[in-house]
This record gives structure tokens, sequence and C-alpha cells, in this order.
């Protein structure tokens, strides 16, 4: 096998590594979701339960999930704690996707392939399923088998609630909905400007990909300087991330992405892509891939999977 | 003033306290939401904030609240300590206000004498906002100035879950959007019967309620006899006081209420005015509210806003 480029190598350990943690989420996520309520709940409805598996058991890449282990496992984290932690933050991203596909938001109805919760279900049950599943989050993130000390629990609570709310990914998605010039009474603002563009993506998307980092950091008790390695780390990959969505979403098949594309054109949203160009937009995602690979010079070879997680993530093509 | 009724002294009693701990909650909720970003927060986008703001600065009881500071003032918990976390499930009642208002759910477009956050924004931003208000509460909650020792917290916050989520409030209001029969392709169920309605409405205000005093009595380091008295007596009172709703929807006019009512019949909802009849729907009321005052039987003076909120909370009049 030596005639197997170098690259191809941690392309291939990364897809493995990427689907091992996939399946462990996979099955933490379907023992959560199960009918027997849990210490303190009354009575899970079989319709809302349904919803949240449908929303949370789609499969997917399990990218933030992947970062929290890789990050905690560069601290010798213990992987199941480090896995518990990063199924909360898969919910968080599950719930977040549930809500923007409804029809008063992104109006969107196919997800990976398959009908949006909405759609399977209607849209009172899908509200409900986010918000159940961003509250299972939080459940799960606060429990004792994400970390034996309580304080450190309650400190990835709050960065965990920094990461999603109003100044995080909810803000930015409103941020978004409002460049879209969505809203009556307000006039259409001008087109974004790169700096917006910037911001609104680094709390839409960034937020949680740097939050998964940055809750892995906070697992394995990182230092300061550590944890802000780590942030650049993780901003620049989320807005790696972001840019390589905006080129996917110009240039590849709605069959490849197993959702509607070519739609940021078409609702006039402003993107990188339109703010810099398809080339330009290429140039910045490179950029960014190798800004966040920098971020991790302290770290030694252990760090290996995380560099090749923002070399991959830049040339993704789903 | 010896002609005063001891019924009405304990009424002024708790009017007054009841006043205060609204007047302390509205500081802390208009302190909370301004437009500064918190730690690890990018920006504040204004019209989400302002839809927050909507949503959770419209005034009301601050019922949960209350609880949450007279249970934790049995074991001499700090007021401040107390009305931080009080502020949490506040935040938590208003995000299920914002959601059970918008048009997919029960459309309500008045609430408090005002417009609702959809109708005031629109639909998006009203999902946004409840979103944002949820992660708030759970922000509010984990932070140091609710309890100093983190494990504390860390146990508040799956209390408070297990109160929210799929077994708890959203369950609930599955649970009574079910029992409308609006979902197609489900038949309509049979009238619930009084057992399905009760569960429905433990978990849809029950929860909650029950989940404020449960609060309160960890951040007081309540032992497990303690608990289990108090968790009676929230339970007990969540019930009167959903009954109690019941009979206001059914012979309150919506001026005194500040939204509309009489709606529980023409939606064909079940509630217990409908499956035991207003006399006995009244009955039953008096006597949840007898229940909760006799959980409290092991507690002292101290405990007499606990009692009287009881009493008044079966009464009240909107």
């Amino acid at each position: 096998m030596s005639s197997v480029e170098p690259a191809a190598t941690a392309s291939t350990a990364l897809a493995s590594a990427l689907a091992d943690t996939a399946d462990a989420v996979e099955v933490l996520l379907d023992a959560l979701l199960r009918d027997e309520p849990a210490t303190g709940e009354l009575h899970r409805p079989a319709r809302l339960l349904a919803a949240m598996r449908h929303g949370a058991l789609a499969g997917g890449k399990r990218l933030r999930p992947f970062l929290v282990a890789e990050t905690a496992k560069l601290f010798g984290v213990p992987r199941e704690r480090a896995l518990r932690a990063g199924v909360a933050v898969e919910l968080a991203h599950c719930y977040s996707l549930v809500h923007d596909d409804l029809p008063a938001m992104d109006d969107d109805e196919i997800r990976r392939g398959r009908p949006t919760v909405h759609k399977a279900f209607d849209d009172a049950t899908a509200i409900l399923a986010g918000d159940a599943l961003l509250t299972l989050a939080f459940d799960v993130i606060a429990g004792p088998q994400t970390h034996p000390d309580g304080a450190t629990r309650a400190d990835i609570v709050l960065i965990f609630a920094r990461a999603l709310g109003l100044g995080g990914m909810a803000g930015g998605q409103m941020l978004d909905l409002a460049a879209e010039g969505r809203f009556d009474g307000e006039s259409r603002p001008a087109a974004l400007g790169e700096a917006d563009i910037r911001r609104m993506q680094a709390m839409k998307t960034g937020a949680l990909l740097a939050g998964s980092v940055l809750i892995g950091a906070r697992l394995g008790q990182a230092d300061a300087a550590q944890t802000a390695a780590l942030e650049r780390y993780g901003r620049a990959l989320g807005a790696a991330f972001q840019v390589a969505d905006d080129i996917l979403d110009r240039e590849a098949s709605p069959e490849e992405m197993g959702k509607a594309t070519a739609k940021d054109e078409s609702r006039g949203k402003a993107t990188l892509v339109t703010a810099l160009g398809l080339a330009g937009a290429k140039r910045e995602r490179d950029r960014l891939s190798e800004e966040a690979i920098a971020a991790l010079a302290g770290f030694g070879p252990e760090a290996q999977m995380l560099r090749a997680a923002a070399e991959f993530t830049a040339r993704r093509k789903s």
C-alpha cells in the first residue's frame, strides 16, 4: 500500500474516525430517545418522541460530536464522557435543523434525502420536537455521566448556552433571515457587506462548531492558552465549513447534498460566494482551513485528526 | 382595621409578596435582556432581542419565581440566589407562551392585553425568540450567581430540563394538541378520560410549577422527606391552578383575563370542566388546594405564604 498518497491516508483515517464517532452517537441517541420516562418525567408522548427521533436519528456526519471527542482526547478525557457531551451538542444541532426547516423559517421539505420533520409530521409537532430536543441537549450535558465534577458540568452548560442563544446560533439565524429582507415594515437592507456576512455566519454556524471544541477543552480542563488556541481553531473551522457550504450550494446537485441546492442565489441570500465571487470564496475557504490548522501549532501528533478535519471540511463534497 | 377578615389579611400579604417578587423579577429580566453581549457571545441582534423583551417583559403574576423564592426561603437561601433561579423558570414559562401562541399551535393573538410575539413581529421571529428565551433560561440557572456550588447548579439544570422537555411541559402541550384531534391521518381520539386529562395537565402546567418548588428545595439542600412533601405540594398546586384556569376559561370575560376565553369549548378541548361539570370542577379545585396545603403540614409558619398561594391560586379571578 506504499502507493497510497499521504493525503489519502489521512482522509481514510479521518473517514474511519468520523464513522466510529457517528456510530457511537447513533447508539447513544437511540438509547436517549426511548419511551420509558426518565427520573422526574411523567410520560413520553409517542408522537413527540417519534418526531424527535425523526429529527435526530437521520444520520449525518456527526461532525460536532467528533470535534468534542477529538478535542477532549487531547487531554486524555475518557471517550464515553466526551461522546455524551458530543451527543448533547448533536441534539442541539438537530433542534436547529428542525426549526430552521419550518415553513415560517427556511421552508425546506427535504433534509438528508428524507422529508423534514414538519413534512413527516406537522408544524406544531416540529416546533415541539425542536423545543424538546434542545431541552434534552441541556439534560444530557448537565448529567453526571458527562463529567463527575458538577462545577465543570455547570461551566459546560454556560459555554453551550452562549453558543446557542441570542448572541450565538439563534441570533445568527435571525440575522440570516433579516438579510433576506423577510420582515414587513423593515425595508430590505442593502446587500450585506463582507464583515456582516462573516459575523452572521460566525454566529449561525461557527458558534456551535467552536462551542464543540470549547466543550471538549473544558472537559479536559485545558488551560487558558490551550483554550484560546482551540477557540481560534474552532472559529476558523466553523468559518471554513460555512464557506464550503455556500460553495456547495452553488456547485453541487440536490442529489449529492440530500437537500435542495442553489437556494442562496434564488433567495438573494448574501454569502461569501456573492461577496467574493466563487474563486474568491474558494481562496477564502482554503485560507480559513490553513488558519485553523495553524492554531493547533502548539499541539503535537495527537491533534492530527483535528488538522485533518480542517483540511477535509474545506474540501467536502456534501 | 380589626374588622378585616383573616382571609383578607392573608390575601393582602400574599398580594404584597407576589408584587415584591414580580418587581424584582422585572428588574432582573430587564438587565438580562440588554444589547451588550455576554461573555462568549458575539453580538445580540436587535430584532431578536426586542421580540424576547416583548415576550418576557409583559408583566404577569410571576407565580413561578414566587414559588422558587418562597420554597427556598424555608431553608434560609439568600433571596438573590432564589430570584435568579426564579427568573430562569420565568424565562422558560415565557418561552412556552411565545411558542404556544403561534398560529401552528394555539393561534392566539392577544396575551396579557397585548399582541402576542408573532403578531407584534412575525412567526419566524417568535420561534427564534422562544428558542432564545429557553436557552437563556438554562444560561441563567447554570450561572454561578444562582448557587456557589457547581454540583447543585448541575442538579438544578437536570430538574429544570425534566420539567420542561419530552416528559414534562413540551410533552404536555403535545398531548393537549393531540386531544384536539389536530393531526391529519390520526383519527380524532375519543374524548379524553379524566385520568388522561389529569396527566396531560400535570405535564403541561403542573411540571413547571412543581419544578419551581423542587428547584427552591434543591437550592435549600432540602432532605428527601422535605423534597417529597414539597413535590406533593407543587403537583397539587399545579393541578389546582389548571382546574382554576379551565373554570375561568368558562366563566371569565376576555377583558378580565387579558386573553381570549371560552376557547376550550369551541375547540372541543377536554378539561376537567367538561369531564366533571362546572360544579364538579370547582369541588376538585378546592380539594386540590386543600391537598396542597396538607402537604405542607411538616412546615411551620414560615410556609404560610405557600399555603396562601395554594388557597388563592384556586380562587384567582384572572
